[in-house]
């Protein structure tokens, strides 16, 4: 394998497929990249055998064939590299790099025992704007149970049909749902679980305005925007039934400045001690919300917010970084909060747009 | 105590003594942070027993009186009020701060309690500017040892005599010493030995372009700029007669594109393994340096940086580490090395700057 090309190119892809390498002892090709000529490109792989990558650098291929070496310090090597032409020469399982006045020869590992990486088989699935499904995963992604015990909730629902994809993430204390609609009509509907780390990578690889197009196929799924496809495989089990726990009407409905409560509730939160438990009093005739927590060996914070109330009183206790967590994910200005006794679910959703909500369970009065 | 005063003004004074406050179990007020009326100021301070910090803010106070309460919840909190008029008051040995629609109250605990801080005896010292002071100690602090099996050269040398500062580090393997000259003379010479952490310290709370006055005495080191105090122990022992180290003649002397050859030093760094070892050979016929590095299991980088060479051929090994701390410290654009042997030290120095040098050991080869 022989070919010339940019440096800058050349790092831009390697940050791309470098991310999901870790540091594996027991199969160490699986620290390595793959480099492959295919044509007139170069085809630059990872897999952690749950997730693969592959992308596709154009440069003047000189000899075709193949060589793995170590992400990290191929990566390191070529992000300090000066910005111009470089070659890279496979021998004798080693790169060797040249660039202005830099050699190097890093040992590799031969190619033939890299693990395969699945090929998309079918092409029928549904396309979506990168952006729009970067920021969707952004808002959901990080409600997804960090516990192993339920599969199902560690991962990310990814459902899509008749032109809507649902993205949702619960950790069974809260849960957010995202709504991408007006997607082009496919007759392929499905659902799958993602990994969260899938949902991660696709959220850091997804960075231009093309199209991604998405394919469900035996327990696995593959994104492919231009010169990148990802493919991982999907989390196997039922997602629960959550369209059940959404409540539908509301006691007790306010409209918050956001950026103002969001001030509030992190002030207040300093006094919440080892609970996170902070403690809202919805007063319907003051137009007012107090907010309040207390520690017995900090002390304690009272804090007033205005805001419009429909509906009647109520006080209810929350842990105030899954409050944060919601609202951190909301973009409008205004924020509705519906919610109906001090033991029920919560709504929480921007003014202006449907197609997020975030519910959140009140902690029980002790 | 009853004082009112601004948000930003509080949160700026909290930031600077706040720094040495840990996380202390046996003795829970060093965790605090002492307010004390002055007449029409309040006293802000901080101690963890080796090093004490005082400032002090102008406010209006109603009440005079002193209290104390946690350093790191008083200041989260704090820097979460915006930026009005906010009330302090001590009650029952708690802090009660009002601002805006906030009402905390913060526990605390008796000031009587809080260790004194030394104050400044006599004030005869010297006088330097913030700015010059801070960027010297920075081109410095980083060079002494790590380990208090040697606890003097744990500090940092803080000498003056006859108008010039010397401030000098070492672990053994490399040392930097600073000179600041044109100081207004005074007539008490002195050295002592300053704890790591108090340079630190002063880097960081010396933040404008006023003079600070320095002063010795009794095993403690007083720093004094406008309206901030530090007072700390200082490392008793003697300071290694350093000076009898600094080679004063070269058999092999280069000039270096500074940038260029930190760039090359970091790539090849990648290739150095385990024992941080890049090989420089000196080439004076070719105006070159070739920087190797080589290890087994990774591969091997080979590059070469044109430089100005007075002097015989010379073959050399370097820790990279010690290398680019000695080059991240020098601020001009073309650098000196100055070196007899693959076994003596090696000078480096900023080209037109005479105030800094930097000793690095090379390693000795295998």
């Amino acid at each position: 394998m022989k070919i010339i090309c940019l440096q800058e190119k050349l790092k831009e892809k390697l940050s791309i497929v470098q991310n999901i390498i870790g540091k594996n002892l027991t199969l160490p090709i699986l620290n390595n990249i793959l480099l492959k000529t295919e044509k007139n490109r170069l085809k630059i792989s990872s897999t952690n055998l749950e997730i693969g990558i592959n992308t596709w650098i154009v440069g003047k291929i000189e000899k075709q064939g193949s060589i793995t070496c170590p992400a990290k310090l191929l990566s390191d090597f070529v992000n300090n590299l000066p910005n111009k032409k470089l070659s890279l020469e496979a021998k004798n399982n080693s790169l060797i790099i040249k660039c202005d006045n830099y050699k190097a020869q890093i040992k590799g590992l031969n190619a033939k025992d890299f693990p395969i990486i699945p090929k998309v088989e079918n092409k029928k699935g549904i396309k979506i704007n990168n952006n729009i499904l970067k920021t969707s995963l952004s808002q959901v992604i990080g409600m997804a149970s960090v516990s192993e015990s339920r599969p199902e909730i560690s991962g990310i629902l990814f459902s899509y049909s008749e032109g809507k994809l649902k993205i949702v993430a619960t950790d069974s204390f809260r849960l957010a749902e995202k709504t991408i609609s007006d997607i082009e009509k496919s007759d392929v509907n499905f659902s799958a679980i993602l990994l969260q780390k899938t949902a991660y990578e696709l959220t850091r690889i997804l960075n231009d305005n093309d199209d991604v197009q998405i394919v469900l196929n035996n327990n696995q799924i593959f994104f492919e925007s231009k010169d990148v496809q990802l493919i991982s495989r999907i989390i196997e089990g039922q997602y629960p039934n959550y369209q059940q726990i959404i409540p539908k009407k509301f006691k007790t409905e306010i409209v918050f400045d956001k950026n103002e409560l969001i001030n509030q509730v992190k002030t207040t939160s300093l006094f919440s001690g080892r609970t996170n438990n902070i403690n809202l009093t919805v007063m319907p005739e003051k137009s007012k919300v107090k907010i309040f927590a207390q520690d017995v060996d900090l002390g304690e914070n009272t804090t007033f917010i205005k805001c419009t109330i429909k509906g009647r009183k109520l006080e209810i206790d929350f842990n105030y970084r899954y409050l944060l967590d919601g609202l951190s994910n909301i973009f409008s200005e205004k924020v509705y909060f519906g919610m109906n006794d001090a033991l029920g679910p919560a709504l929480i959703k921007p003014i202006g747009d449907n197609s997020y909500i975030y519910i959140v369970m009140p902690i029980k009065p002790a």
